[in-house]
């Protein structure tokens, strides 16, 4: 089966989204999205955009069931970290179930890489749901470190009223 | 005590430099910072900088003990979740220990939290050591959540050899 993979273009946000909405099903969080595909459009494509996109494409001939030909998709963006410098963060990395077990998530997180180490990044990072044991066993057979098991690092998050008022800088705080 | 909380400058990198080695001291990993201050200065300074810092500074009549008067710095920069939009990630947070207690983290955090808001992010994500016990109450005190308990988010990172061997696809992966 032919698959490319090949940046994303703001007329592609709507399967991207279709999918970002299939992965928060999978991850038994589909509450949480907030997002549209024309959010999707003006975060990524504008100056200085908060994401970049990578979308895995099929030929007509190897389209889904339901037909698409857009299959995959990974979301990264650029961070850094005062310890080793350049990062490259992968928010998100998705193959609609029939197309998995093909590579096609391994060439997706490959490109990722590659374009790591193009802007000098020397860590790739992600985050992963302790309950995804196959995302976990894929990626720590390529080598990847679990940090939070390994380190004790713990995600914190504020939003909403919380993060209104510490950016008030209330006294109450 | 006045405190200015301020962008940081390019001529303030080795300043930071030299709190980011005691950030590092502090969370027992001295031996991950291969950074430096000329690192810092081309990310940080370029077009394009792949993060942004604040810091806190005293006058020149509250200087620390060996006469420094940049006491405190914030780094972060801004990413994105699919689900909930436009985020800002605090990276570091850090106040040199005889400039603790008055305030002046909260300050950082909350100007941190102002940027992002008026950036239309929709959350404030960063990380913290599990034993640092002192830290996540004073986190969980203005409302933060801790993703990792809550969720089940656990961080990942590649890096070198196994990095490389992504980015080059290579068939024994």
């Amino acid at each position: 089966m032919e698959c490319i993979i090949r940046p994303c273009r703001a007329e592609d946000c709507t399967e991207v989204m279709r999918m970002i909405r299939e992965l928060a099903e999978f991850e038994k969080m589909p509450d949480q999205v907030q997002t549209s595909d024309q959010a999707l459009r003006e975060d990524g494509f504008a100056n200085d955009p908060f994401y970049r996109c990578l979308v895995a494409e099929v030929a007509p001939d190897g389209q889904s069931r339901d037909g698409h030909t857009i299959v995959g998709y990974a979301i990264y963006f650029f961070t850094y970290s005062t310890w080793k410098g350049r990062n490259i963060y992968m928010e998100d990395l998705y193959v609609m179930p029939e197309f998995r077990g093909k590579g096609i998530g391994k060439k997706l997180m490959s490109k990722t890489a590659e374009i790591g180490l193009e802007n000098q990044c020397t860590q790739l990072k992600f985050a992963v749901l302790d309950w995804n044991r196959a995302a976990i066993d894929f990626y720590q057979g390529k080598g990847a470190v679990d940090l939070t098991a390994a380190e004790g690092w713990h995600f914190f998050r504020f939003e909403g009223e919380p993060l209104e008022q510490l950016a008030q800088g209330q006294p109450g705080l």
